[in-house]
């Protein structure tokens, strides 16, 4: 297409490490995984336009989980206005589902500008879009016994979380140059812009937006945690300077700020965040989020 | 970009569904998943720009086996000038590679013309851009034990095959309309041919282009059966008028017309292929290729 940038994501769900199947239905798996690959262009600023998806499959799959799984496709497919174009079957040991997205950023008459990790710049503010530790509440909640599932709000963030296709584009066109998703946990996404972009992060522990469901079931210090090493919510975590700040909020773009960019200390090659609590600092370095491997 | 079209195709390649370690490399896996991506990119008549890939790796996984798997995959993509921009790597139960692929078609002043399975045209000749059932002769020779393995053309051609993208673009600016590779066997795929452009075909056993190591090593009886349903051989198989068959000889492009498209009995829904071997007409209605499930 004339005047546009195509970009694009790739992103997989494995059974057992990225579901439960004694937990959670097929259904939220192909949601789930179809709003993963379009979170990602989201947090690049682009317009998710198609998909295309490769399910790896048992034998042995019941034919109603396979049902709710293109259910599960289809719906995210549908909710977030995106077409799948195409995909792969075929078989094997373990359920794996993996989806690839495309998107495309409109020039406009302005200079293309893809929002990436490595691009905060020192003195920018560190914000997000949204409450975090929802799906790790909902994924705890989902473990305990003796609880009343259905319309639980935390286990609906974590079964059917949505991407914030909402916002992604209009903030990379007010100016925001540098996003990421916190699908690995705030701790850890913040450290992957802090690595990529050369700097150290300083955030203020009570400034993180909680859920008051999740400080409500599990107290302020259980709520906190799972906002930092959580993951999953599909959140916008971006940097911005002030003017940038400022015509996001004439947009009235939901936005918590949260801490600020600083200056890596040039004696230690590695970018670490300062984790600010009254009068406690508590130095990041490592990944706390989740790991694979 | 301007004046082009992007189109997309994704491909998993599965640990003992699509390669068997006991028997090929990681290397042959990495090379075989992107160059059977590409493929199908090069069969809708694209130039391959771009790769993802989803690596779902075992945690117990040997690191000289990653290494070999991250050396197929780059040199593959050196071979085929295509840039690797990005991933994702998660842990499984079962190593499964995933590779989306992007392709992009110029516009060149004419219509964008995308060969699909679904163009083929009554009276179309069908043709092959080269031998087949090379890689099931390969298959074939690696489950024996008293071979010599180095250096064998077959075992070459199944371990390392090339997308034809030497020609894919060709074809389809000369006016090609109707392309797939032959990765699923020539039958099953002269199937997809002709149920998507619901149309019959007729093909002539003996002008089908075989390898003569594999009818040297296995006579001509199993050499032909190779080609008919053996599979991940990566030629195009393609349908063509008489003019646009003679504009392909004027560009020197490899083709062999091994049959032609027939109407389709309007009684019998189902699409089949007469298979003609001297006076014997075989008449083929399912699929003898690969199949998955």
């Amino acid at each position: 297409k004339a005047n546009s940038l195509v970009v694009t994501s790739i992103d997989s769900f494995v059974e057992n490490v990225h579901w439960n199947p004694s937990k959670q239905s097929y259904y939220h798996a192909g949601w789930k995984v179809i709003n993963a690959a379009v979170s990602d262009i989201a947090a690049m600023g682009a317009h998710a336009t198609y998909l295309t998806i490769a399910c790896n499959l048992k034998k042995k799959m019941y034919y109603k989980d396979f049902v709710q799984l293109i259910n599960g496709i289809r719906d995210a497919c549908k909710e977030l206005k995106i077409n799948l174009i195409g995909g792969n079957l075929t078989s094997s040991n373990v359920n794996a589902i993996t989806v690839s997205a495309l998107g495309e950023i409109q020039k406009n008459n302005r200079n293309i500008k893809i929002m990436q990790r490595n691009n905060a710049s020192i003195g920018d503010k560190i914000l997000l879009s949204g409450p975090i530790g929802g799906a790790a509440a909902g994924r705890k909640l989902l473990k305990k016994e003796k609880i009343n599932k259905t319309n639980n709000k935390m286990i609906k963030i974590f079964n059917q979380p949505k991407a914030r296709t909402d916002i992604g584009e209009i903030i990379a066109q007010e100016g925001v140059k540098c996003a990421i998703d916190v699908s690995d946990g705030l701790l850890q996404d913040l450290l992957h812009i802090c690595h990529a972009s050369k700097v150290n992060a300083e955030i203020q522990l009570q400034e993180i937006p909680l859920y008051t469901e999740a400080i409500k079931t599990f107290g302020l210090t259980q709520a906190q945690k799972m906002a930092l090493h959580g993951g999953e919510d599909y959140e916008l975590l971006f940097t911005a300077n002030n003017r940038t700040i400022d015509r996001l909020k004439r947009k009235c773009i939901p936005l918590h700020v949260i801490g600020s960019i600083k200056e890596i200390n040039k004696k230690k090659q590695r970018s670490n965040i300062s984790l600010i609590e009254k009068d406690k600092i508590t130095l990041i370095t490592k990944n706390h989020g989740w790991e694979h491997f």
